[in-house]
């Protein structure tokens, strides 16, 4: 099974592609969305949207991981990050999509519901057997969250139903 | 002109089209996308893209016109209210889309930055000589949000310029 993870933000957007075959986990590519600062909304919701589903064109995932719950104050930021999220699960909404609060897919991934971004990427760098920590860290938090989702193998919400 | 309003949430999405002649507005359409609560985020944004799309498949806008800022202080509404406005700005990217606060809004419509929900439907039914206040109020909201694109005429950020 090959699994698309997602850590959404207007600014940076990490994704990550793992396949699982039985307990074997590896890692098919990483990487991070970026849109400029001061460009209008639109053209940068349209950026992150394009390349989520060129993502999913190129690795063709069956499912997809992405953060459930915005645990900010702020409620500026919550909105910018909401805006990404939603077009990223839009992008994601003809696969099955798992949504995972940040502390259940560090839980899943370093074994600690409160462990720092450095845990995360040096789990994910164990447990994917990559050559070098993933950068930047919305990539790693991506690829943990896919990690998570194949750990607990609960197709969250059926959107649309596996391909 | 034909310009399309659209106040974006996750529950309600308002959205209003008017088209301009002159000094002349008249309104072509309007209503509201709602979604229902307990269903998957992905797939009440994948109705709220598609309902956005259908509109301007039917009303062919050349322009649109979308609420900037979100003024709560509820980090938790923010964040779904972002969702929304994110996949409505996506579905609109291909228009030239102005955004406006919802002072700015009121104030082009009302005449008061500070004014209530009635008073923009007022507002917004005499602008457009509708027979009856426009309902719901997130309908009333886009439309008025369209009557403030007209009314300055400023092309706030021309994603893929006019059509």
């Amino acid at each position: 099974m090959i699994v698309l993870g997602i850590d959404p933000g207007l600014k940076n957007t990490g994704w990550g592609v793992i396949e699982q075959r039985g307990s074997h986990l590896r890692c098919l590519a990483y990487g991070c969305i970026t849109t400029e600062t001061g460009r209008p909304d639109a053209e940068r919701l349209a950026l992150i949207h394009r390349e989520v589903m060129a993502v999913i064109d190129r690795y063709a995932p069956e499912e997809a991981a992405v953060e459930s719950v915005y645990f900010s104050n702020n409620a500026k930021t919550a909105f910018a990050t909401g805006q990404a999220r939603g077009v990223a699960l839009l992008a994601a909404s003809t696969l099955a999509v798992g949504e995972y609060g940040p502390g259940e897919i560090k839980l899943a991934v370093v074994g600690a519901g409160d462990a720092d971004k450095r845990q995360v990427q040096y789990m994910v760098r164990a447990l994917l057997a990559l050559p070098h920590d993933p950068e930047p860290d919305h990539a790693a938090d991506a690829l943990a969250a896919a990690i998570c989702h194949v750990n607990s193998r609960i197709p969250a919400s059926a959107n649309g139903g596996r391909r």
